[in-house]
């Protein structure tokens, strides 16, 4: 069975297609184990999104095996390899990009048709579920590597949700000093086994230490501009989450971007190479990132998740294809 | 004579003091030829500024001589030497930065005290009125090496006005590809004996096919958001010009830097080797940027010239302390 966005708001199951009997040159079968749910899933679902083509399967965060039952993730793209931006090792913004749950059928689904070199494996060690995380793992990846976060850097994290809270522990695994801002408190208390686990900080509001480095991971506006006023002169700030159309930034707070002379860095998606790297960390900390999964459930109950998803109180749900998950 | 600034609109002219007999240590006494006024002047005149501190003589674009007559620059700041961004060689960021007409009176005076460490000494076949182009011309040079201009890359410049002139010349310097939109016709015409001379294009809407890097060289917000939107994606646009508080940017705009991984860098002022490169390409273009100087005028005029500098549609006006130039 899958689940196909056939427009916005209207989710229907249906069989399976997993793709036509002969596929395209490049192009492989497989099972998909796991998928979790993303924010942006939730946001396509409830008010659509500029990338996504309908009807589409969504789902981006695969686990799957393939024919000789090996397990991997997907890098949830395909590129063109020829680009300059493919040259550069920035196949995210290739010229050709689509991207698996956009502009192609994801992994909402038993079945799916990805392309073989989208497939990176995923270590024997690794519990299969966690490696799920991969991808949000990787484009979080993806910002600390656009703002060239350094050892000792001080770097407030705005946004206590999952990925704030892994943006923390990938910047401490680099060794620069995190602190995540979350004015929710019981976004914090939720947050906290985490917290605990993995020796980092969460605070309901900024030390008054400006800050070398940034990054915004809530949609509101305001977690932007709170980076932008909390950075040190010549600070950078990766521009991570979208966002939301209200409210507008002030131009008085946008022109600090030119009075301090601040860096601020789009970062979007991921790469190959920062999935690799994803895998990596997820391999270092699997009982930290563990605390970060919500919940693993059968693939029926993505209708009811989406919702709570959208919301931002949960930390990730996982849809099962296994069956060995029950409710 | 010298122009105070004693209110926010009210300037006073008064006899030039000098600072005290004895002066503090590293301070020299200097005696003004030449200050060029600044759109700044203007809107601190007009509105005040973030880093005005009244009462005060403004004027930061001086070219003056010292006690032995040698013409010299003057790098309008103060810088403590020792901090994070003097040891980084970006001091126009230091921390005790003290800027000359905004913290500490600036050159709408025949009489000046300056820091000896913030002289620079003027080439001698440079005409010596064209070296108060040495500070916007070391200012957009400082924008352009933080967005990394290389060679045969296309570069966007909004805002044909003096500034966004001086853009196209030194982005041409360096041999990329400049192309300056403005779309008032007035503009255009006005800078078309420059153009012509320096071999630039100007035109009144943007080519379709998107460019590298970009620049805002005027303070209209949509003018920052024009940049935004024909970069390609991974360009870096210069936040050279303040925002004007309205109207404000919009946030689905704003989201283009997250979107196609844009780097926005604030570029505030310039530093003491940016201005040094500033005087070496006024002397490799002493003709070209001669048809940037509006008039040369007596220091008298200060209050009439200010309301057009503000109106924005004047090249260089240069206030003239040597009494060699007439009305």
């Amino acid at each position: 069975m899958q689940w196909m966005l056939t427009e916005v708001g209207v989710l229907t199951q249906r069989p399976s297609k997993p793709g036509p009997k002969q596929l395209a040159d490049g192009w492989v079968r497989l099972k998909v184990h796991y998928c979790g749910i993303c924010r942006t899933d939730a946001k396509m679902w409830h008010q659509g999104h500029r990338d996504l083509m309908l009807p589409r399967v969504p789902g981006h965060e695969i686990v799957a095996v393939d024919a000789a039952d090996r397990p991997v993730v997907l890098w949830p793209g395909t590129a063109c390899g020829t680009c300059r931006y493919c040259r550069a090792e920035r196949e995210n913004l290739c010229d050709h990009m689509q991207i698996m749950g956009f502009h192609f059928d994801g992994g909402f689904s038993h079945d799916l048709i990805a392309p073989a070199a989208s497939l990176i494996p995923i270590p024997a060690a690794m519990p299969p579920h966690l490696a799920c995380l991969a991808e949000p793992v990787g484009c979080v990846l993806n910002a600390l590597e656009q703002i060239r976060l350094r050892p000792t850097e001080r770097l407030l994290i705005v946004g206590g949700g999952t990925l704030g809270l892994i943006a923390a522990l990938a910047a401490q695994d680099l060794k620069a000093k995190p602190i995540v801002i979350e004015r929710r408190p019981e976004k914090i208390h939720k947050a906290s086994p985490f917290l605990k686990c993995a020796q980092l900080t969460c605070l309901p509001a900024p030390p008054r230490e400006p800050f070398d480095a940034a990054i915004n991971a809530c949609p509101d506006p305001a977690a932007l501009q709170q980076a932008i006023t909390l950075l040190v002169r010549g600070g950078r700030c990766a521009f991570f989450s979208g966002l939301a159309p209200t409210p507008p930034l002030g131009n008085s707070e946008i022109n600090l971007l030119h009075y301090k002379e601040l860096t601020v860095i789009g970062a979007y998606g991921l790469t190959r190479r920062h999935m690799a790297a994803a895998l990596a960390l997820i391999g270092r900390y699997p009982a930290e990132l563990n605390l970060l999964v919500e919940s693993i459930l059968p693939p029926e109950t993505l209708p009811e998740l989406l919702p709570q998803v959208l919301a931002g109180g949960a930390f990730k749900y996982i849809l099962d294809y296994t069956g060995r998950h029950g409710c």
